[in-house]
């Protein structure tokens, strides 16, 4: 078998069989075909596409490529939830701590990443000793023991991803549904999870703007797990304003813990509930949808999901003290409010524009080697449809340098639009796929 | 500028400005853009293409990549010619004489290349002595002096279409008209010719197997070379059967001198005369077309093309004595004939296959460290069309091991078919554009 011959047989509209994808796959990543020859396949995949079994093919020979991590040592169902991401998406921070209440074992691998805050991992860390290093065999303990764990992605998680990804990001060959899907999904594969939930992000702060390409992608995901034997359905939400009302990691977990105690936004609530019932159905702890949901408000009600938080902090090393006690948390030194110029209605909040004050006022990543400063971020205080007055609160900008601060608030001014005409509320489900 | 946003424009079918297509041959050719971004621009290229504006810059930046060749030292008009390559093509070792004779100066540089026979410097090099290594200023004074002179190509002509092309023949970017055209046109104009006339070859010995695909290909090479201020006329003829009866390179030297003394083959002759005619329009040297011919015959019949022949071997260290008798030149050690099993017409000569019956008996290269053998190939008796009776000859091929032989002579055998009804002789010349 000859990379050349498959490069040709892609470029000419036909479909590569699986032993071809696990050849390409193999020894792509074994280095074997150099990357001028795969590049040249993936442009020739952006143009031409994959089918259902070749784009399913290409997952699994990706999510094979490195560690498979085996979890049957767990006892139940385990699921997985991932999100395409956005800004204010602190949800796995509340939704994990409440399914796990509910009895679903929660073993879930996490990342940092690059972007407008920090991953799951670095929001954690706001707990003073938390850690999520440890090996596999303690992971799973903990998950038999208390029901929750997250440990940091294994660097030999689908490697063939990782470099196929670096690849096509410098050659502009991302852009397409097959690849994208089959790169989150190899992963997660990989993660070993039985069933998998996914939240697909649609709108202007996510990565698919379009409804339509995000119904798409989360179609694609769905075939994919389920053509993968992995129980999968997905949620398509609303990422055209950020998710609740706090930007930032400390003030995202401070939301977080707010949504456990029954006072956090109405439309994070409703997030962590959509996706959560679908946690707990895959997790055949409840009978059906308002079961599962009652369920789930249940434990944030008798205080069994805090509780639960609590546990998994302390058990991964933290100090579960600040659950009970958040306003200790990191917190900026600085504070700068912006405020309406006019009355009016919101009508639209730039969602990329409230990532990069984030990122100005230093709570994400630039680069790998960036430093997060986990006590910065926003605060909004009105969203899309509220009405508003002149020189009320927009949002309050938390910080620790006055210049970035100033930066900040003049570019969250500007990304707030208010409107003389009364704006309806988004809608925060788009869809689902059961 | 970054070469991430040049890919991204030609995948989303823009164009690329003169400047950007100058920027990323440069950086290219100096290996400050890597292969992997260059194969992926190959083959958005080859879906959407280009139009003749950008296919035009990307030759003169290609051109440009090296040195650029300075004739102007050489008296008149110097007329280059090229052929798209074929099965017995010797064209070259024919019709530079005969239009020398005519008066038009040639300054040809030549290559040795891959493929079933050797290039026409190998072919030369049947003369004992003769030799194109030479420094340009020496090329030139025999130019001034005789007519006429053939060097190899220099080490930096073209060099970014030498990289370029090696790059697409392993990642399936070959087939594209703009891709192609401006690979042989960056050479030809970095030769320095004022006029170039083309041969382009169509049918199953032909690199372009469609006759619309040869003439798209001989458009877009005259209006780059047209664009580029260069006097480009284009012959299209057929290559569905070798040309003229020798294939092979001493054999071909022989049937070149048949023909410049009058006794050469009428296909191989008329096509000679058809790009002769256009090379001494592009001269000046004739009123027009008629005028040229005749002058070009004139030159067969008087003996003056032999002779220029001879003055030519002879300045470039060969043995003239050679083109006077040439039966001295390399002689295989065996022969074998292939006869006709019935009686009939020929209807068609596998082309490829008669290439790979003088591969097979070492007349070509099969990599760049190939030893020739300069004296095996075959010699046809019988064409298209030709009325045949079981046993008599179809071929003699030429070789030096008996089973080499024998497994060209089964090749050669079924690669001629016989049919019971007439056909019809091929036409030569397809089309020209003027």
């Amino acid at each position: 078998m000859r990379m050349y011959d498959l490069i040709m047989k892609k470029r000419n509209r036909m479909s590569l069989s699986r032993e071809e994808i696990r050849f390409m796959i193999e020894h792509y990543t074994a280095g074997m075909i150099p990357d001028y020859q795969m590049s040249a396949m993936m442009m020739a995949v952006y143009f031409n596409g994959m089918n259902e079994e070749e784009t399913l093919d290409l997952t699994m020979a990706m999510a094979e490529s490195g560690d498979m991590l085996d979890l049957s040592s767990i006892d139940g169902i385990k699921v997985d939830k991932h999100s395409t991401g956005g800004v204010g998406d602190k949800t796995s921070l509340a939704l994990a701590p409440m399914v796990a209440a509910c009895g679903v074992p929660v073993a879930k691998m996490s990342g940092r990443g690059l972007g407008h805050t920090g991953g799951t991992i670095d929001k954690l860390e706001s707990f003073p000793g938390f850690s999520v290093s440890m090996e596999t065999d303690r992971f799973m303990k903990q998950v038999n023991e208390i029901g929750i764990a997250i440990m940091g992605q294994t660097k030999d998680l689908a490697p063939a991803d990782k470099k196929l990804y670096a690849l096509r990001d410098v050659t502009a060959t991302v852009d397409n549904m097959s690849l994208i899907a089959s790169s989150i999904m190899s992963k997660k594969l990989a993660s070993g999870a039985d069933a998998i939930i996914l939240d697909v992000k649609t709108g202007s702060g996510a990565f698919m703007k379009e409804e339509k390409d995000a119904f798409a992608l989360a179609e694609e995901m769905v075939r994919i797990g389920k053509g993968a034997g992995r129980d999968t359905r997905a949620v398509i939400s609303n990422m055209d304003e950020p998710l609740g009302y706090a930007i930032g990691n400390a003030l995202e977990v401070r939301e977080a813990i707010d949504t456990l105690k029954g006072k956090g936004p109405d439309d994070f609530l409703e997030l962590c509930l959509t996706l959560g019932t679908f946690m707990v159905l895959a997790g055949k702890k409840a009978e059906n949808e308002d079961e599962a949901r009652e369920m789930l408000l249940e434990k944030i009600e008798n205080g069994s999901a805090l509780e639960k938080l609590a546990q998994f902090v302390k058990a991964q090393g933290g100090d579960e003290s600040f659950v009970y006690e958040p306003e200790r948390l990191p917190r900026a030194s600085m504070e700068k409010t912006v405020t309406a110029a006019r009355d009016g209605f919101i009508s639209h909040i730039d969602c990329d524009q409230v990532g990069i004050c984030s990122l100005i006022l230093g709570g994400g990543r630039e680069t790998k080697d960036s430093v997060i400063d986990l006590s910065v971020g926003l605060r909004l205080s009105k969203k899309v449809g509220d009405k508003v007055r002149e020189g009320e609160t927009l949002a309050n900008l938390y910080g620790n340098d006055a210049s970035l601060l100033s930066e900040a608030a003049q570019r969250y001014a500007d990304a707030c639009h208010i409107s003389k005409e009364p704006v309806k509320k988004p809608l925060l489900i788009k869809g689902m796929i059961r």
